[in-house]
């Protein structure tokens, strides 16, 4: 067998069904964020689909942090958590997490995927007889924890409280049960009923893993996500966050009881036999969090950016997704379409949007997902959106209807 | 049921067992590695079990990169490689590990556990019909990476080639097959024939799969391992590596054909729905990488401390496993035992070396690992010989005879 002639012809298939991925190759401008230089493309671009949600990947004080713990500890943590790599910039970090979540205590991972993966994989397979609970639309990393734990496995329909309560009602009462599930969906931007979600968990006796992925930093009056602007924190058993994107840095993490925490972190292979994340990250993540905690002003100014944004979309009659948060979901529908406009948009108006495909959303529902941030400025907002006016009559691309 | 209570009676029973771990809380100085300060032990203390094998965490151009990155980019790359996470940083990294390792391309990940599970979950999954023949004593993330791809395992006995070409006989010609194993086993110290098994890969038809992890950096010329060591690059298929050991940052990755690691890029879920590593971390491993293919001092001193550290053993008749690397494994045998002496160097020596208990290494084998670096001072292993001495006489430990 010819195994590179084999990868060539998947690789072709992926191209013919507009599916094959170039990687626009960014270069952010500290202090300047979102311009940036885009070395494959055009050179200076504005960028409108990060998922530094607030810009704290400039935050003076998350790079203080940073530079500080460079000096002070050196580049990397030199070994996993048990054998030489946990670090006080670890503590200190799983301290202000579990604070932010006002729960007992919180454990880090080199990233939000791997948290998933690792802790819904340990708890899942080692809880005799787990059987898990899970949301239709939850992210890739969820599915494969779920997946890799070989638990029995139930999907509910997305955000469906009727479906779900139907499919716990199925299950034996002193079956353990895991519900899994997100608060806000980052391809749609919608949020979950987590207050329902918890009184049925309540109601069947389930434990609640909640992924706040796209929520923390955002939500809530420190920014501990939609579970704590719901007032619902002390409800879930498990939630889990990223360091990557609204605080800015890398990593991920689970808070909630002493003893779950202690469990995951004394069984789960992903996050025992891999070296921890350096005292510089997590060091810049504590200063981020802790930023985040005590002010709004960033949280503010991007709730005003996105509503101006949707706003002017809308006066246009620019298909977007309706939904309650920060995501902004132009719906093109077609990859080749999709791929086409994001191109064109970097080429000509130095917007960079990536085309959202499959694997990422399903075939059929490719989109441009818009996160403005705080620190687009007016005149960046204003050039957003002539370009795509100007864009979707030249190729005379489908509109709403737009209110008299 | 009640879920803390399972998750307390788990840990009671690894505490009874002597296998609960309790992680040391560092802080190092950078400079000054491997002194560093443990905040839950006796204050000052000397690392020798970190796997920062040659101190590259301190180096002055690796950290220059990561604090001109840090100034120039910001703190994180703010998505996934995909959509807005891909920089200019990356791209050189990615050139500078193909370069490394002679191949037409690498792919990162972000870490090594990650790289190996994602890279072989998705090779071994969508090779159809795919098999893998796997080392006896392979890591954690390989294992893991081989059962989330469900194809057909077969486990080889460690470093046999005997048993390995029986395995590969018994298969079918045309299958597609997938020999997986690593060069410096971690635990043991010891390392494979790799010339004699991409020979059986040849006869046999299969690719190979190597997990250079605590060799890169460490072996050859260039620091490229133990294939380059070997002259053997070209003849593997996959390498993987870490850049959060010899390297001394964080991060993962594979080389190999531009074929294959485009086929991973477009299929792998952990390489996919990640957010990408900070631009720092790519830029201060790129410049690890650089600085260790030009120089060999790092290399050199390290190798003459293993020696050193060996010979001292040996004349005290202190038994350590017998292997060609840079590891040396004091061997214990009884997990209360090995946190016992590892708690005394702690306290009454200033000595860190991370007892290594069940899961790590199986149950009976417990040891100390000690890891001597270029950084450790001649009166570094005059102290630790002596601590080891007394202890072993305090305690009346086993000894082996010391030749005349
Ligand atoms: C819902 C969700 N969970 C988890 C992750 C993974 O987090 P991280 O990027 O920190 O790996 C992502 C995206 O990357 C996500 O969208
Ligand atoms: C053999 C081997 N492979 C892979 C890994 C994982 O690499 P990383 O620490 O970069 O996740 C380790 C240790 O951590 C290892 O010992």
């Amino acid at each position: 067998m010819s195994y590179d002639g084999f990868f060539r012809s998947e690789l072709e298939a992926l191209r013919q069904e507009g599916n094959y991925r170039t990687f626009a190759e960014l270069e952010r401008h500290c202090g300047d964020f979102p311009n940036a230089t885009c070395h494959n493309g055009p050179g200076d671009v504005i960028i409108w689909c990060s998922n530094d949600y607030l810009g704290m990947g400039q935050n003076a004080k998350v790079l203080t942090a940073m530079h500080e713990a460079l000096d002070r500890s050196g580049a990397g943590a030199g070994g996993t958590r048990n054998i030489s790599g946990n670090t006080h910039d670890h503590a200190m970090l799983e301290a202000e997490l579990a604070d932010l979540h006002d729960k007992d205590a919180a454990l880090l991972f080199t990233s939000g995927y791997v948290a998933n993966w690792a802790a819904l994989g340990t708890l899942a397979s080692r809880i005799p007889d787990c059987v898990v609970l899970s949301d239709a639309l939850n992210h890739a990393s969820m599915i494969e924890g779920i997946r890799h734990s070989r638990a029995q496995k139930i999907i509910w329909k997305h955000n469906d409280l009727n479906d779900l309560e139907a499919r716990l009602a199925e299950l034996p009462t002193g079956q353990p049960k895991l519900i899994a599930f997100e608060s806000v969906y980052s391809m749609d931007g919608d949020i979950a009923p987590i207050t329902e979600i918890c009184e049925l968990a309540d109601r069947y006796g389930a434990m609640t893993y909640l992924d706040e992925v796209h929520a923390v930093g955002l939500y809530g009056p420190r920014g501990a996500g939609i579970a704590e602007r719901d007032g619902v924190m002390d409800r879930v058993t498990v939630i889990e966050g990223t360091l990557g994107k609204a605080f800015g840095v890398v990593g991920g993490y689970i808070t909630g009881s002493r003893e779950m925490c202690d469990f995951v972190r004394s069984f789960a292979s992903g996050f025992i036999f891999t070296t921890a994340l350096p005292p510089s990250v997590a060091a810049g993540a504590a200063a981020s969090i802790r930023h985040l905690k005590a002010s709004n002003a960033e949280r503010r100014r991007q709730q005003a950016n996105v509503a101006e944004v949707r706003r002017r979309l809308d006066a246009m009659g620019l298909p977007h997704l309706d939904n309650p948060s920060h995501i902004i979901p132009v719906m093109v529908g077609d990859p080749l379409k999709c791929k086409y406009i994001s191109d064109v948009l970097l080429k000509d108006f130095g917007i960079y949007i990536q085309p959202i495909n499959y694997p990422t959303v399903a075939k059929g529902t490719e989109r441009l997902r818009i996160t403005p941030s705080p620190v687009h400025s007016t005149a960046d907002i204003n050039h957003l959106v002539h370009a795509l006016e100007t864009l979707w009559t030249r190729c005379e691309l489908a509109r709403r209807p737009v209110a008299a």
